[in-house]
């Protein structure tokens, strides 16, 4: 019996897994992203591994692979990837042919979009913005059922909206990006600046702090794990990073006026410890929002694994009679 | 032989017309907006005479109404109006029982999305976004040939998209938003600030300085009129809010990548003065701009009209056979 493999190419990590017709991811295979300045081949040889590892021997009926960058509008090349070694490299053709089986190829976000509105927190509704929090922030839009790829197939690339004139610098070449305010790097950012002022304002202990010799040490899964220990200083933490996250809603909501936002990627996996401030936040800034209904503020159902899901379910889409 | 009028109920003036089958305008009608603060009563008394004297005693086969503010998904209501006095008001059924015709409804961006799309610079894209640039900002997004309301009716309203967190305040109660920073308000203040700093300075002499007694007498007709003269005041006007819509368009971009840019409102009457400093702006600071083709940013065909024909476009769409 054939599987179809999802592979989701992000900024930290690739996961790939075999994934059934109801969305079931069946097996997973993590391994760590080779750096952006390194070959090109180091990468491409962790993804073969990884879906090698994930068939675990079966027959491969197709891949789809979610990949964290600029994905062109025929889906053969990654145009431009932020944090990953690929630029305009015909990624498509060149892994079909190693892999000898059928591969699609997308925006790792448009993928999450698609597994949400087939399968997920999405489905049903007339419009809805999703956006990921990870390493970075991508996105999807999806309207009257069809997920929206844009007219160069980059629609969604909301991480890269400026929420800070000459703020921050983002590895994209700009300053502001909102990526920069509301992500996994950004979640160890405000961490490593609360539990700075915490020591020495020498206010209540923290976990967090006692979990760390020195705050170079921190890492977002531990802010998530000390939040969720009541930790003030991580708690502190996700409330800056989901306030963020609701002003740049509100620019969202306000220019798509969707149904209902999906918020997917690493750092939902704490739940309302990021969305109850966004929703917060949404709620008391977006425009007219004494006139009007707030949309929906939700997590994704597949979380983390949903660029993997779409993947399979994109390939499936494409490859399946 | 009966006629369509569209009218368009701007924050600043009131613009009534009949319009024929091909768009054309064949009468105007020009009236100031009484102000937000006052009774609804006195506006509605306005568009009443700007309808009749359209008509010019023909027989009214339909209005279409334009409104400057968020129109709810049935088109029955204004739910909210910064800049009008119209609060959750049933404007619709009140307007069509006293005019004895059929009224439709709508968003004026949403109405001049619509005259772009059917007769105008959106003709045959497969995505627009249209920004209307006008005594604030309003916007419109047309998908797949359609315009796309929002769940609400509330999409497009990129004027109150944040672009300066904690920036200059605005009407609708909150700070920083895009149209304090790029509207026909934002090019007079650039030009009163730009004229205060050129005489401070004791700069060359400014054709706008000379028409005005002092910086408060400025308006933005007279600003374009001076900018077209060469006058290099109220050409740096134009160059920075010209470089703030090219920010907006920069976030706007990136979330829906859209094939073509379409800008109007009263201040577009300026044309390249306001729309090149935009596109270069567009393409410096667009993510991933050297990998993807930066789309157009061209002038709305029906420039300070568009909401006016848009209005009469959904009423004929609405009520014609």
């Amino acid at each position: 019996m054939s599987v179809w493999i999802g592979v989701d190419v992000g900024g930290t990590k690739v996961l790939a897994g075999a994934v059934d017709a109801d969305g079931r991811v069946t097996s997973t295979v993590e391994r760590a992203t080779p750096g952006r300045l390194g070959p090109v081949e180091e990468l491409e040889d962790v993804l073969t591994e990884a879906v090698g590892e994930a068939a675990g021997g079966r027959p491969v009926a197709g891949v789809g692979l979610a990949a964290a960058g600029f994905v062109d509008r025929t889906g053969d090349r990654v145009a431009f990837a932020p944090h990953l070694p690929w630029r305009d490299a015909p990624v498509r053709e060149r892994l079909a042919t190693r892999w000898q089986a059928p591969v699609a190829l997308e925006n790792d976000a448009t993928c999450a979009m698609l597994a949400e509105l087939e399968l997920g927190a999405a489905r049903g509704t007339s419009s809805t913005v999703l956006v990921t929090v990870g390493t970075g922030i991508g996105g999807g839009l999806a309207l009257d059922g069809r997920a929206v790829r844009g007219a160069q197939g980059m629609a969604g690339e909301y991480g890269h909206m400026t929420v800070v004139p000459d703020g921050r610098s983002c590895e994209c070449g700009e300053t502001g990006c909102w990526e920069q305010y509301c992500s996994g790097r950004a979640l160890v950012r405000a961490a490593q600046t609360r539990l700075a002022d915490a020591e020495e304002a020498a206010g209540p202990a923290s976990v967090l702090g006692a979990w760390c010799e020195d705050t170079s040490a921190v890492t977002g899964p531990m802010v998530t794990r000390a939040a969720e220990a009541g930790d003030p200083v991580a708690c502190a933490a996700f409330a800056d990073v989901g306030e963020w996250l609701g002003r740049g809603l509100v620019n969202l909501v306000a220019a798509i006026d969707p149904e209902r936002v999906v918020v997917g990627g690493g750092v939902s996996r704490a739940g309302d410890l990021l969305l109850a401030p966004a929703r917060r936040t949404l709620a008391e800034h977006l425009v007219g929002g004494a006139h009007r209904t707030v949309p929906d503020v939700v997590a994704a159902r597949f979380g983390p694994r949903a660029g993997l899901v779409g993947a399979a379910v994109l390939a499936r889409q494409t490859f399946a009679g």
